[in-house]
């Protein structure tokens, strides 16, 4: 299958959301515009994307609900699950490690790290906060598939680069810098304090 | 001005951050290829992305420090408070409305509200979740700034109806779901569980 283009993911996230609300309320087939209607796109547009993994639709029919979500989970590689160490224990860490609906698609907090002393051995749903310098003896055989870092930005790249040597190749950004990687691992930013000032950017120049 | 692009703003944000770094330790000038390092773009880039708002730097002498990062802040309309509702206390809510690093910014999280009686009533740092359906009454004289939906994804377009009614220009969102807003509402989304799955298919189709 040919590489698929970062917004066309995301859009793929969102309608096996929609199709997910369906599934749950035994709905069976969906038309494209009701798809396109829930994303804020374009019936086009969901035809279009949906036309990269084959035939689908039926014209006139819809789509069917229960086989379309198996393939975008299976596209999006949700099929599996995911262990996930969270590095950084503040507030953030905390609502990510807590928070049941990472668990739920797959995506399951194994492990919390801090270098605080006062938050190791701290224990939030039966999971412990373990020193980050133990990090490297926690996984002689493998890594995390997934890691989050939610640090201070003056320590993110350093356990970034503790995480790289580790072989973590995929990180979940939350500290407000950018994490300089290898090629071969990807890097997804969530960043609270820059899409504040995109709104008060917005605020000052209406 | 003319509007900014919104990947600019985004480099904007990033670049004042290194710079209130820069002004923390006293440095007077940064060069275009500082910032260009630190923020992963080009040096080329950064000049072009500061070119916009007059002429800053001095061949050979780098940027003002303090004058640079002065000049982002009031172009990110960061040189005001901002008064900000979180609707939803539950884990992220309670993250958000908690997280010192937007007060610092002068973001500042002055409502809390929830619908479930359970929550309605608890106090963190001094603030008060109050319910939900007081908020028309709470807001007689003009609306908050900025409002965080923080909601269960089936309540947050009704949240959302209810914020434009009050008058609220700024939205961001951290409900998986698109929100629908006339176009003189400005809505950011946060959304960490299409960035896992971002992350879930790049470990898929690696």
């Amino acid at each position: 299958m040919r590489k698929i283009a970062e917004p066309t993911i995301r859009r793929l996230s969102l309608y096996l959301r929609f199709l997910e609300e369906f599934e749950g309320r035994g709905t069976l087939t969906v038309s494209s515009e009701e798809l396109a209607h829930r994303g804020a796109t374009t019936a086009a547009q969901v035809r279009k994307d949906l036309s990269l993994f084959g035939s689908f639709g039926k014209r006139g029919l819809g789509y069917p609900v229960p086989q379309l979500a198996a393939r975008l989970r299976d596209i999006l590689g949700l099929e599996r699950d995911y262990g996930v160490a969270v590095i950084g224990a503040g507030k953030v860490g905390r609502a990510l490690a807590q928070y049941g609906g990472f668990a739920s698609r797959g995506f399951r907090v194994r492990w919390v790290y801090d270098a605080h002393p006062a938050k190791v051995g701290m224990a939030w749903n039966g999971l412990r906060v373990r020193d980050v310098r133990l990090m490297r003896d926690d996984f002689p055989g493998g890594a995390p598939d997934i890691a989050i870092v939610a640090t201070p930005a003056d320590a993110a790249q350093d356990v970034a680069d503790q995480l790289v040597g580790l072989g973590v190749k995929a990180i979940l950004n939350f500290a407000p810098v950018h994490l300089a990687v290898p090629h071969d691992v990807t890097v997804k930013n969530v960043n609270m304090a820059i899409e504040l000032e995109a709104l008060s950017y917005a605020l000052r120049h209406r």
